[in-house]
């Protein structure tokens, strides 16, 4: 069964390995066409929507240089940032912007149970609008980052540990490490956790999950990665001290999340309009974290994981402790070692993007990529 | 004679029933190539400028899939929304914009006497750099709605109700009620009411305009509808309750706008920059308005209609009582029966505007898409 | 040596003779090519970012209609506006919006020793970046203003009077007069005529520099002035009357700008986050220019100039004296006289700055735009 084509992309988990595999194959391809000067143009005129109800940089221009690559154009919908929608706005919304639409990409991560369930809606509004004869095609939805999963990042991570080392059969029985780490700033979403451990434990890996207390993720995607472990030969603990968390480490991914009960909390003072409540809560919760100050990954950490040298990994900005703020999650030392590798890391995510929008258009995107590489066109 | 090719579109009220015809043919034709994946790109690069002096979500979506559908890309001006422009400043950025544009859209609904004077102000600009040299070609001018007219919408709406009751000829004798209708929010504008009187009474429908005491529209474009009502074998009558006008209804159009003394005052006060004032007129407005509460179109005043069915129409987003606002311009019950009757209304505008671009820069637009259905080149 | 192909373009002191006349062989090349309605055409799919830390409409115009020419699809990053980024910031973003991108235009003109510098700063980045195999390609940087120099204005300007005056030759000897002139608004940057003088000095042109007291050039600028002067046959020379700098001059371009203490101060004050400091700097410096409001360009000085009709120059918008502000650069009959002049000659910039691009991307741009003319493929 083909789980990808005209299937929206809103967790890994809803996936099949095939899928995902596909995924990766896709944005490798995609990838040394580019380093060969092929154009991957597919859609001659088309558009590409884009719904951030957070801000972005990076994501913004994975999608956009996703979308150009294939020949869809982006357009952003402007969304106020603050507010839930629901019902008949959602469901017009999503018609109005969908009538010559390809691909939609939304990142809605701010709100604890909000996120992945206003895509769903969209989806149904889309369901609906296509059923009725509204829409002349389905648009796809990508979940460019949710309350529960950010599937684009988590793939991303997933292709440069491929390629760090070597295949996807190398990372079993490799220790992962998904920890906490002290920021200064308020209210990061708990996506990034979530979609490493949900994944990874898919490939066999020994998934180590550290964190303060009170700093817990959403139960039932650590179920889903406990039992993801079970039945791929991998492991799966949590631990509280990142100190011990990372011996013996071959990955180490420190970032910050915010507690979940803060996360619960801020989406009911929002959805009750309690500015008061929620400038308080933003203060209580910023005392919480500085308690975890040693929680930065450090040079004296990094000497405790395999040989010494595990990778880092990061989504960035990572908050770099001395560079872009007083203390942080990593120290500038280790930074620096991995800085490069972040970078690539980062750099797999347009690719991963346009793998999505390319198997959501196409019953069979390997073989369009196969005429691609036959027609040979330059892009410059 | 042609009065599309080379011509700005910015009143209804300004083309020939040929010009208007030939809109609804292309647009059709454009949304039947969609369906049957043909591209309709006609341009290999070229720019579509769009100039929004008031907020919009729908045509901004609309203009941009239209200049995508040809092979436009769009390119935005931020323009300062409260001040209104005039002489070497408008000449000035309208040449500026234009050195490479095809197509410039403009929305500019916020200011009684200003909009469609801002338009022609720009048109003129645009003639004179053309002839001076400065500008290689002479970008042509879509109206996306002003104080006057909003050709984009009526057109759009035209076409739904063709496709809806089987054809332009289908219309006649048919009776639409242009009606006003309660809204809690301030300062909508006249042109959605205006555009679809002077352009109904067109196609030899029985027009029924209603509204509260105080909420007329320009004296001016009352006569132009009245007028060709008779030219054309309809009539068009004005009464003062909503009730009594939709009985025997065919099509009934119930949405607010602002009472035209406000609309006046408004920009009175706006060039004054009196900010005070322009708080208390508010205020003002939305008592008035509250008076009228009663101006919603429910169910049972729908049962008045011809067979207790006339056919709902909204421009959207449509305030719907007990969803978008407490109460409004459409019970739930109502609006919900004909919701998918008012996306598909919608789903016509980027079709309407693709098709004013085109038979702007084509002599014989008509037959250029022809060469398209020939060319028969996939979209996708 | 071809010092355009995958150089940035940051300083035109920095570009060989050879270099400058091919830009402004391409851009006039590529404005005849739009004449005959052949598509420039060179890229299937591509990014160009843009990166505005001011505000601008006709340079984002330009740029984005550059861009579209060759068919790259613009993507703006947006930044914060009053922030002066360094180090990891810097690096880091400057990867992020590169791993598809062909050309970076920046603006970042407000900060005395900052722009251009920041400029240098992403551009090691990207060596990085590329040497390291994070980026697919080195996109090319093009300076759309800094500090110091406005390239693509200067060239432009150059390419209007290459085009007015006949030749590149008909230039030596003639008298330009680049002066100061008051404006009633604040912190207008020194760059555009830091970049006339810096290039219009080296075809052989006698360059008068006028400014009251205290507005003064970056010293080094003028010196690079002088020297290009001296080497092509030239003059240089400074004056503090506009009406004696103004007498027998073949061009006269008075513009404002801000003096070169105040923008130093502002700079530091900026890095302390002194806000009170900025806002007393303002006025001390709005109240300097008060005192300068003779130097306005009008009928009486025009009169002075040879034949009493020495083209003039602005790079808009112009603040004219009773249409723009109550007292200005500009008297109202002088600008009108010239206006459709001004125009033509910002008309000369999206050429400028495509050229730059097609520069930046091939090692012979002229030959492939003969393959260009050769392919003969139609814009509309």
């Amino acid at each position: 069964m083909n789980d990808l084509y005209q299937k929206d992309f809103l967790l890994t988990s809803e996936k099949s390995d095939k899928a995902l595999k596909t995924i990766l194959e896709l944005a490798l391809l995609l990838k040394s066409l580019r380093d060969q000067n092929i154009s991957p143009r597919v859609f001659d005129t088309g558009l590409a929507m884009s719904v951030f109800r957070d801000k972005s940089t990076r994501t913004r221009y994975s999608f956009a240089s996703a979308a150009n690559m294939l020949g869809l154009t982006v357009q952003d919908l402007d969304e106020q940032k603050s507010q839930i929608a629901h019902g008949e706005t959602v469901r017009e919304t999503a018609n109005m912007i969908s009538f010559l639409t390809d691909i939609i990409g939304i990142r809605d991560d701010m709100f604890l149970g909000e996120g992945n369930k206003y895509m769903r809606e969209v989806g149904e509004a889309l369901d609906e609008g296509y059923q009725q004869g509204v829409l002349p095609s389905r648009p796809g939805i990508i979940n460019l980052q949710c309350d529960r999963d950010h599937p684009t990042q988590s793939l991303a991570d997933l292709l440069h540990l491929e390629q760090y080392f070597g295949s996807l059969e190398a990372l079993k029985g490799k220790k992962i490490v998904m920890s906490w780490a002290y920021s200064p700033s308020y209210g990061k979403p708990l996506s990034v956790p979530q979609g490493i451990i949900a994944l990874m434990s898919r490939f066999g890996m020994n998934i180590e999950l550290a964190y303060p207390d009170g700093y817990e993720l959403i139960p039932e995607i650590v179920e889903i990665a406990k039992a993801n472990s079970e039945n791929n030969g991998g492991t799966f603990s949590i631990s509280h001290s990142m100190s011990d968390a990372v011996k013996e480490a071959d990955i180490v991914y420190p970032k910050s999340w915010a507690p979940l009960q803060v996360m619960k909390q801020r989406t009911e003072l929002l959805k009750a309009g309690d500015t008061k409540g929620l400038d308080d809560l933003e203060k209580t919760c910023l005392a919480q974290n500085a308690k975890h100050k040693n929680w930065e990954y450090d040079a004296r950490k990094m000497s405790l994981t395999k040989n010494g040298d595990a990778l880092y990994m990061h989504c960035l900005p990572a908050d770099i402790s001395g560079v872009s703020c007083e203390a942080g999650e990593v120290s500038a030392e280790v930074f620096e070692k991995y800085r490069i590798q972040t970078y690539k890391q980062a750099g797999y995510k347009p690719y991963i993007i346009a793998a999505m929008m390319l198997a959501n258009k196409f019953r069979d995107s390997v073989s369009v990529l196969s005429k691609i590489v036959d027609r040979n066109l330059p892009r410059l």
